[in-house]
């Protein structure tokens, strides 16, 4: 690489990582050369260079100035045929062994379903761990039996509160993540045999549950930017007898999307016309980008039938596995399920997130959080579009961390996702969000890790890998 | 109280506790009044009260000896009818009420199902936990997937290779405490409508596992003494289509007793000739009070059909919920339910626990852990029967820390549990064992608490309910 290419490529990462923001003027020629100890001539080259990447622009007389970085086109939304049949669930094997693989801990993580822990309170909560475990008895294993440990119970209902969401602390129950209020939900409402309409593509959550209870799953085309197809979903509701709906209604994984408001209303409505429960899986509520926690169907919710699921494994700690449902009309049945599941959630756990909760900076964590997944997701975002070849679109995440990546139509995800394996990068490939196919040419990748050196060259291997598949 | 009385008693309850034992001498009547520093008359009156009570017996020129304990008599087994008929099951409101009600933390906990923690080895444990979160990372989440971490995998299966149990630790699958490891394995093996053999009375755990997948329960004549009747069971068998059997043959919860090796072939047999899976709960394993640790049915298991479940709850740490699974030939069903079912058994816990067997003195806990067991339960059974009315049975513990008993056919258990609550004593209520009425007149005593003051109060007190509801 030439002196002057790394001169605008670091230039380039300082704007991509917002060091540089849009419409800031960067230093001039004569300052560059002397900063960076390199002629005139090679600043002139690098900045051209910049100029036809796109990055910066001259204005005359005045220098040259961050220009707005191209918003990142949107993911098309494939379509799915309202008739297609519901169809049985096995994906739990493949997404095993994709998290197995996970393992080789020198990988670039791209595909892992967690969040970067360096930037969790991690310490802070071992300490209160640490201090109630000292003080801990078995009273506190019946203390915190179904429905859980009240006071942590009481910070949960505090925070929905706060947030406009209307919540009675009663109906609150904590399990072991969020995995196990969905499957607690799901088996109160549903029965094996059933069929259940998801998303498509849908958290692989999801769908282990309806194949946990041998339920079937019918797939509702769910759209990039801004959710389910309430109108084909209407259509299928019409046409078949559909025991639950699951959805993801903010910042769903993959798609990272925000159900707008008025969305959310309508499904919440049309569901309640039929009767139909609705599970909202909404871990990560707390990962919004935008000024504030948006609704849950709960807001919407007249009838009891929203089951909402959420945990803090994204925004906490993903060690603790501390979960919890609201489960509506059907706590009753949660709570049991729950009590026969596992019987009880872990203490300790439980009453460390409580203490961490009432005495520590939780909404300073969390705005600290989200600035930094905000512009990770820009850089992610910049990137692939920058290595993948032509016909690479990509989603526009409104939260959480991780970007799904269409690719051209060629390239098999397994088949990436073992090239890439190979040369240490994980990715989750598209067949994991789907009972079906239509999700092979796609990629989840996860930019909650911060951007450094490996993980460029990683995403500039995968762009090499799928432009030789494409 | 009278003084002598009070002397009597004293010394009783050093008799109980095993300060003496049979066929020691006791102060003379001149060294008793010198020690407590009361007349020789009080002595005397003292001495022949607890003749009377058969505590003492005096030995012409030689003085008082302490007199072998009365061998509590067993309890009867009750006669259930082989024509029963599979019943649906529904306990699990009543025994989380019962848990519940433990909650009254002053209360006497002689309902409790968990052993007293203050003999268990809580803070090394817990330092150990902090040690290893302090250098906790999120690869731990993914290291300790299903099947779980596999140190800890390791340290379980030496210990069974120690104690002549066949194991491949690849077998081994770690789960969310017992429980859990009985609700997957009755879930890979049975479907919903099924019908599962149990004991009668059996272990609650094992309803719930049925009622929790909509089962229903067979309940099969178990004795006091030995365990499940097999002639019963192979008659059953020949009568109706059995889809797995449930059994504790080690130290039942609540009967204690010791399924010999010869009993345990005969049922693996048995269900062997019919492919029957049998799920082979062992939580009281090292609980023993013989020499050596019991064998399990996996010792006799030719065919890969026992599905065996334990759990560190009951001998080291109940707080961290760490149970396991070895599934025999529904290994790759299990693994997959437990992923499905909780996604993963937190991993500090995990850890924690290995770096424990691996590191201490876990078998020097055991150790001690049995002598007082075992100690306390020939307390508690004197007792019982001494406070208790004429027509008190109790069986007679092998191991684990609970004491079944019959009392006087009209008591109804039920309400001697709200009598006992309003004294601030709890007690475990026999309908929790059954789906049937035929243990309304037996409760469960947990004698795990060192024996004191309280306790034997408590117990007087149960002892005339039990005689105004007789």
């Amino acid at each position: 690489m030439k002196l002057y290419e790394k001169l605008a490529d670091e230039i380039e990462q300082a704007v991509r990582r917002g060091v540089f923001v849009a419409g800031e003027r960067i230093l001039s020629i004569r300052q560059a050369s002397q900063q960076h100890g390199v002629g005139i001539k090679t600043v002139l080259h690098a900045y051209a260079l910049l100029e036809s990447r796109g990055v910066v622009e001259t204005r005359p007389q005045l220098g040259y100035f961050v220009r707005e970085l191209a918003e990142p086109q949107a993911a098309r939304n494939p379509v799915v045929p309202v008739t297609a049949v519901a169809s049985e669930v096995d994906v739990s094997r493949l997404v095993l062994a994709t998290l197995r693989s996970i393992r080789a801990q020198d990988a670039v993580p791209l595909g892992s379903p967690y969040p970067d822990p360096t930037l969790f309170p991690w310490r802070r909560i071992n300490q209160y761990a640490n201090a109630i475990a000292r003080r801990h008895s078995n009273w506190n294993l019946i203390d915190d039996l179904p429905p859980g440990n009240p006071e942590l119970i009481r910070q949960i209902a505090r925070r929905y509160a706060e947030n406009g969401v209307p919540v009675d602390p009663g109906e609150i129950i904590i399990t072991l993540g969020a995995t196990e209020a969905i499957n607690l939900s799901l088996q109160a409402v549903a029965k094996p045999g059933d069929t259940v309409a998801v998303e498509s593509p849908t958290y692989y959550a999801m769908l282990h549950a309806i194949e946990r209870l041998g339920m079937r799953a019918i797939e509702v085309p769910t759209h990039p930017a801004d959710g389910i197809d309430v109108d084909m979903l209407a259509r299928i509701i019409d046409q078949q007898k559909i025991a639950a709906c699951m959805v993801m209604p903010n910042f769903q994984n993959p798609l990272g999307f925000q159900m707008p408001d008025e969305r959310k209303k309508q499904l919440v409505d049309l569901l309640a016309a039929h009767d139909i429960p609705a599970i909202e899986n909404d871990v990560y509520q707390e990962l919004y980008y935008g000024e504030t926690r948006p609704s849950t169907l709960k807001n919407f919710d007249k009838k009891g039938l929203v089951l909402h699921c959420a945990s803090f494994s994204k925004s906490l700690t993903a060690s603790y596995r501390i979960g919890w449902a609201m489960p509506g009309r059907y706590r009753a049945q949660v709570e049991k399920l729950k009590f026969l599941n596992t019987l009880t959630t872990p203490s300790v756990p439980q009453v460390a997130v409580a203490d961490y909760l009432r005495n520590d900076g939780y909404d300073r964590h969390l705005r600290n959080v989200r600035k930094v997944y905000r512009q990770q997701a820009r850089i992610m975002s910049a990137m692939v579009l920058r290595f993948f070849p032509a016909g690479t679109r990509i989603s526009t995440p409104q939260g959480g961390y991780v970007l799904w990546v269409e690719l051209p139509e060629r390239v098999d995800s397994m088949r990436l996702y073992q090239a890439a394996l190979a040369c240490s990068i994980t990715i989750g490939p598209g067949t994991m969000f789907s009972t079906r196919n239509d999700f092979r040419h796609f990629i989840r990748l996860n930019y909650s890790y911060p951007w450094n050196a490996q993980t460029e060259a990683a995403l500039r291997t995968l762009g090499e890998l799928v432009a030789t598949m494409a």
